[in-house]
């Protein structure tokens, strides 16, 4: 994990909205930061959608994140095996991929599976790559969906991680880039999380590509326009909360709570207070390292939730990257 | 996880040597209880054995397990990538295994792997089945090693969990071992720790077989000489710990720690004391439940570490069953 | 495959209209024999079915197979990877398993997945049970669907083969049997068939259980009313035929193709057909065994066509025999 | 198939020897060809090496192979769940693999594994890069062994099959070898063989690299020393035979057989002659093409024995690229 303190900074998270929500104020008045909320409802829930619009310098700054647009999509339907409610999942994110400006004119994608498909949690980039509809290879008949626009030229790699091929996933995916010429990359990787609610019921789309360090594993490159020369729309699932992120969460609510039961503990609370977030989590991690080193938090069955979401952005991009496959054709493209 | 609140107990574990360290005294001075220590040196490091013997009704009441004997070996190497410290920890436990009374004179063996395969820390049972050398079936030459004594008459199931059968895998259990009428049988299964640190560095085996409720799963029939009718060896490694007791037992380290280092706070320790353990943990489950749901910890890599302790035990099993297979035939029945 | 020769008679088949066919007269005029032909259409092509009532021990005589009903389907696209053909395949097999006798006024069901799940085409078994709907372990509000018959009890297990358990399979589905006292019992299984073009292009339904040595391992255990006590309807596919049957067969055809060309051979020809069949089977396979050894023909993406065909028969299994699931449920338990 | 037989000369084979063979010389005498046959005693067996060197254009145009060294090592063993004999099998190819002058002084090395890993014959590439060793992305302590020669700088990649990129694999290596600048290239790939008797059994070390149209798969763009600009070292082990020539071989086999025994169907046999190698291949084919389609011969447990292939092969290549693992080293690296 020293890799990872090195790397992340503090309560790192990839979701915008959650950089937003650390400020404490929910992400309201942030100066270069625009926030749109919006529910929609589907058979079995809601999914709640949050626009971030980082606008600025400033509002880069206070997020720690590029200028850009940040797209989640939440519903805890997405970790359960509940395909009514998938379905209805799929057709949310297929209209906030159509909504991306970098999608609107492309005509070749290239589709970047990151992640080792070896560490179930940090598999979902693989997993996608595998079940996506690849065409840019047609020939003969099939090839004349291509002519048409039926279908956009689409090809795909899961090029694996530094750890196990001893390369810079970057450096492989330039290659690939300079080679294949697409209109716009598309990157699907496992991120992390602030907050473990968010585990595996969260999708962030965003055009700003990937920034270094981000993504669950550590030390990813930049994949951008600036690295690739071409836009990219980064796609991804948070798929673990560190152990001492949880501890440090539940620690809080829990003396708010305990707060609000007694003027008790106060003291302590103060202390906690004056120690700082950073001083907090500090020692958490100081604790909490020896006693049960790199342990992350995710659900017991892991790999079928990580199949379940792989599915559900697999189907999204098959039918918003093909204009001649529709929202009827959801779980064709499964297999 | 209102089942798991339902079937198992405050801080439940299915270590002996853990119950015994919750009784606050490091398992010193309970009437009925007797306790030994041991390191055994290997390659790239040390295995802590602790066995624990229960004597009586007493201790048994005291520990919450039923009389006999529970050898646990403790090495944090099990669950790296290291062959070498794998190879000395298989040696000691198959010293450990050698050891056990039932498995002294029985003739034929049957190993039922418990858990369910596709959730993988529950898989670690049917993972040793899948590498456990069995030779009930051999005819022609190859059972001449069988009348001659150097193998064992072993055969092995893996019947699945009742959320996948819909029947009680006991009732199955129960029907194999009337037909095949073995002189032992070896269940093997994943386990609930008290200890984060415990997570897939301990083995444990015992001659009590399994109580219900036992096992990473929840509400399983007791597998023991009263319900099958012939002695029951049980193997166990813990696999997961629930995110409450990772919490809870943070927070206390910490408020040790902190302790130590000022005199604030001490008011909340003492109403934390006050509470008692049982709100203590109540609380902290109240507040996790919602937030976090069914979450577990466990490691990234679970699926990599999960195979290394089921070769692990698989070559214990394979040698300390059969008599002309050696040690110097580790690695040979890993395929 | 001295076990097999040992086994398995000369071209043996699992599939009754094979046997009818393997008559010569194309399943004509056997006596106690009757067959009935019938094309579905489906999105994508033809399913043919082939009804093979077995009336007497004449026919059963004749066919080498009991008196009983054998239902086949048979369709090219099963293999292939299109899933609208698949949705009417699907549509076609409820049909076929709604109108067998035993399923009719069951009320609990226990699905058998028979075969070796480590060894591909043998797989098909494990498989179909992984992807079944379990219910008969439902508790509290789902257990409604039980009472108001919306839900039939079914439990399902896949307890292994003699080689990888040592225990024969046939008696560990006895005890459960035994326990669980099912209505009628499904055995699903991989078959071996005559004809190459129907591996893995058609399934047979039959109310007669399995006999000893068919499925696609050799001397499994019969499964059957006289052995387990309650109707057994048996599911299987043909996933394998070996070398010398396609060997065989392809020389024949050749022989008939140059005949029909030249008059030359026909001295060859005519040696051939003195040798009789068993002498030429035999002949083919004293050349080919220690040439090629145990190799069976199949394809190359072996591994997705039986998920495929899992996932068909699955899905039949789920709507036929739960009254609450329909048909526009299809593809909603693949998970 | 219609691309394969587009793609594949007849009775096409990668390996060298067998083309020497198919000359119906059993390899004497083709000028520019020199062969060298060595057997090796191990546990178990023997191994049979051929070497085959190709020394000028005369010897390319006779077997239809680039100038340069190509090395077989045969043995049944390979194929079967023999690990005594494996270790045996692993030594052999280590002194093999030590005498291919490109690997001699080569600094650092890029690994990559051909084939499609979903497709389980064609899967032993990504499955070697699985299992090797990689070392390139070293930091700290271990890159002293880097340093001090102990290790090489080894890479590795499975860039996947055209059919799920969309990519021309050749494009994909080329970009990586122009950035990873490696002393030479490991291609690993699953290999088309003439005869069947060589599937699994039989693994090829050359000196050339890959020719286009290679592999089992079709189409695949050359890797040698002119695309890539460095030696490129080709390992492959064929793993399907297609179906045609299974029949074809027999065919021979069994015509050869009743010659011996009677003068019958002599005139057929010189029919066939008539014919010619052509015209029989091509009615075969143009008999099984509609009557099976696409099939190959593989053994029933191909997952296995493509699991013990690379094994072999990884376990070969960890000890013949890192001065500081030694044969004693076995096994240590299958994880």
């Amino acid at each position: 994990m020293s890799e990872t303190e090195a790397h992340i900074p503090l309560f790192y998270t990839d979701l915008a909205m959650e950089a937003a929500e650390n400020l404490g104020t929910g992400g309201e008045g942030i100066p270069g930061v625009r926030m749109e909320l919006e529910d929609c409802q589907i058979d079995g829930g809601t999914v709640k959608i949050t626009r971030v619009f980082i606008e600025d310098e400033n509002g880069a700054k206070a997020l720690g994140k590029p200028v850009g647009t940040y797209v989640t999509a939440e519903s805890a339907s997405m970790k359960q095996n509940d395909i009514h409610a998938h379905e209805g999942i799929i057709k949310v994110l297929v209209d906030l991929l159509a909504g991306l400006e970098p999608l609107k004119n492309a005509k070749s994608i290239l589709i970047v599976g990151l992640g080792n498909r070896y560490i179930t949690p940090d598999a979902l980039g693989p997993r996608v790559v595998s079940k996506a509809l690849v065409t840019r290879y047609f020939e003969g008949e099939p090839a004349e969906d291509l002519k048409s626009g039926k279908l956009r030229y689409v090809c795909a790699v899961a090029p694996g991680v530094l750890g196990t091929t001893g390369i810079e996933t970057g450096e492989i995916i330039k290659g690939i880039t300079q080679h294949v010429k697409p209109d716009v990359v598309i990157a699907v990787d496992a991120l992390a999380a602030r907050s473990a609610a968010r585990v595996n019921t969260t999708v962030q789309f965003t055009d700003t590509g990937l920034s270094p360090g981000s993504g669950m594993g550590t030390g990813r490159t930049a994949l951008n326009v600036e690295t690739l020369g071409v836009p990219v729309i980064a796609i991804g699932v948070p798929t673990v909360v560190d152990a001492a992120t949880l501890v440090n969460d539940t620690l809080d609510l829990m003396l708010d709570d305990m707060i609000a039961a007694t003027d008790e503990g106060s003291d302590f609370y103060n202390t906690l207070k004056d120690l700082g977030d950073t001083e907090k989590y500090g020692l958490i991690k100081r604790i909490l390292d020896p006693y049960v080193g790199a342990m992350f938090v995710t659900p017991k069955d892991v790999d079928t939730v990580i199949d379940r979401l792989s599915n559900i952005i697999a189907n999204a991009l098959n039918i918003a990257l093909h204009p001649g496959i529709g929202k009827e054709d959801i779980n064709r493209y499964m297999y």
